[in-house]
């Protein structure tokens, strides 16, 4: 047992340690308040590490977006639609969104009159849609490829419908929207391959500066990594793209987790890490190759043709909509980008928003400045 | 005094009022809850006017943006650097802005060698500013014209500096800031004849497709009040011209809120509610005057050159420079538009950060492509 000196020895070893803590951590908190100039830390504030500190707070509708999407904007977020979670069976999720597809194409069709015709291009499944008061004249050697969105999973029909139809009745030309292998059955580089086939089949008719491809989300995906694929079959380039929503590259940055809290909703899976996690359709894949994501490669990027880009900025995936503009830019392509402010992924799939009837206008203006 | 019958018809009436109050209330909750499908509502979450309701959250620094930007962004928005008041004299507010804008002009020209001249056109003052090396074969007939940023009160001298010198040295280009009256002592269009008188100066040697103006912050909304201006005096437009972190209309949209709650800031005086408030230099104007803000009139935006607008995802005025783009382009004006994630509000006047030079490099690429 020890001695009654040097337990009282402790003691005193006990208190200056004690006293020292203090000093030090005074001496830290003056540093931090005053030497190192940091602010006091009341939310919100920025920290040491960048980090940006929000409170709770209650952001009002973007005064900027219209009347139409602010109405829309509840309507999508504010209400629950049901979705079948990520883990329900590929049939049910499928049924779900063509549901909600097949109710905007059939508005689309509504104010914008167009024929839509089956057809196999090279073996794969492609809708033709064509305006009903036909091709414009200066539009009959030109034609569009639209690949549908819908996570590599769903969109086929009802989701390509929608992006194709006011474009082809708005620019009077062609649009054929490819229905291309998706998951869980198809891994990639299938949707690549059939995209391929189709533009093969094209190139007999078309000159390939005169064809334009372009997609929203999963299909804006897939229009930059067909770009890489089409290099690597020695394909020539087509004369315009359009990525929408979407990315050469990664997902990331600041809107992969605003935008869902903007939204109430919860992130995209795999999107805060950088993972394609969000569809099986790329459970195989390398994220370092190129032909999945192009941004990995300086010269496949340097031979994009001229490219539209665009979103909204309540998007998650605006962030990465806007790094792959100054990447291709850094890459030295001609690329033209523009952002609705509160507007939402895929907004322009609602044919009623002003906004949309924004961006049909700016894509058909964009290809028909850009193809031969 | 009413009978005791009567008091008992009205203690009825008054139990059935209530108890219809408390039917109606329970159908009108049940009708929020599942008629209509409304969502619990937890933060986050949308409100059924479009509102989201976030809650208190951390939000890491964009994994996008560069590393010296990170750092950049703490020391600027993580520490106090003491910036005088609002109510602050306007000797003491020009001071610290000053001593601010000088260390990074200082900075700009180590890495950037260039001359700067001071001269006077038709009675105003400039700074001529010229690459060390001289300038390019090819851009001996072109000039720029640089409005610097600081609320139309400073900026003068320095923030002029910044904005111009590494453009002047990337495109071996000359580039004339201008130093034009502001607020307290001036108010608009104070600013606006004098750039116009420097430009009329121009005109007697240039040709004015060889001539571009471009600023930032104060100076972008200059940049747009000018070409209105240039357009009420009958004089030809410039080639091109640059709207940077600044708009041709009122600030709004998401970012006026979104963009100081990141950076631990108020929001800047009078951007949420669209007015001018933030400098005196407008008190005495009309917001729907054209002169002022442009985006009034969709005749004078069509006028409007080639127009490059760019800004960081973080800076306030983000969500305004993609509406002047959106507007600008429904009026059949061509544009170019960049957005770097992460950045903030003036962000390339650090000329060290990776995205500073990319921006320098876009700057010099949009006029060499848009002047004759």
């Amino acid at each position: 047992m020890p001695s009654s000196s040097s337990r009282r020895l402790r003691a005193i070893q006990g208190t200056l340690l004690l006293l020292m803590m203090a000093i030090v951590s005074f001496a830290a908190h003056r540093a931090a308040a005053e030497g190192a100039g940091l602010k006091a830390q009341e939310p919100p504030f920025v920290s040491s590490d960048a980090s940006a500190h929000l409170r709770a707070l209650t952001l009002p509708y973007s005064n900027f977006a219209s009347p139409e999407a602010k109405v829309a904007y509840a309507q999508l977020f504010a209400t629950d639609h049901h979705a079948p979670p990520a883990d329900a069976d590929i049939a049910t999720r499928r049924a779900y969104y063509d549901r909600f597809n097949s109710a905007l194409a059939r508005r689309a069709a509504e104010i914008y009159p167009v024929r839509v015709e089956s057809k196999l291009f090279g073996g794969v499944k492609v809708e033709v849609i064509t305006p009903k008061d036909g091709v414009a004249a200066s539009e009959r050697g030109r034609v569009l490829i639209n690949l549908h969105g819908g996570a590599f999973l769903w969109g086929e029909g009802s989701g390509g419908e929608i992006e194709s139809i006011p474009i082809a009745s708005v620019g009077r030309i062609t649009v054929i929207t490819i229905a291309y292998r998706q998951g869980p059955e198809y891994k990639f580089p299938a949707a690549s391959e059939d995209v391929a086939t189709v533009y093969r089949a094209l190139l007999k008719d078309h000159d390939p500066k005169k064809i334009g491809i372009y997609g929203c989300s999963a299909g804006g995906i897939l229009t930059a990594e067909a770009l890489a694929w089409l290099q690597k079959e020695h394909l020539p380039m087509p004369g315009a793209v359009g990525i929408f929503c979407a990315s050469a590259g990664k997902f990331g940055g600041d809107s992969v987790l605003l935008a869902p809290e903007l939204a109430g909703q919860a992130p995209l899976p795999g999107s805060t890490q950088g993972k394609l996690s969000f569809t099986p359709y790329f459970s195989d894949v390398s994220p370092a190759d190129p032909l999945v994501l192009p941004m990995n490669s300086k010269q496949v990027m340097a031979h994009f043709p001229p490219t539209l880009l665009l979103a909204g900025s309540r998007d998650f995936a605006v962030s990465s909509v806007c790094q792959t503009d100054i990447e291709l830019t850094k890459a030295g392509v001609k690329t033209e980008l523009h952002i609705w402010d509160g507007l939402w992924h895929s907004f322009f799939n609602n044919p009623d928003l002003p906004e949309s009837k924004e961006m049909y206008s700016i894509v058909v203006n964009f290809f028909d400045r850009n193809l031969d």
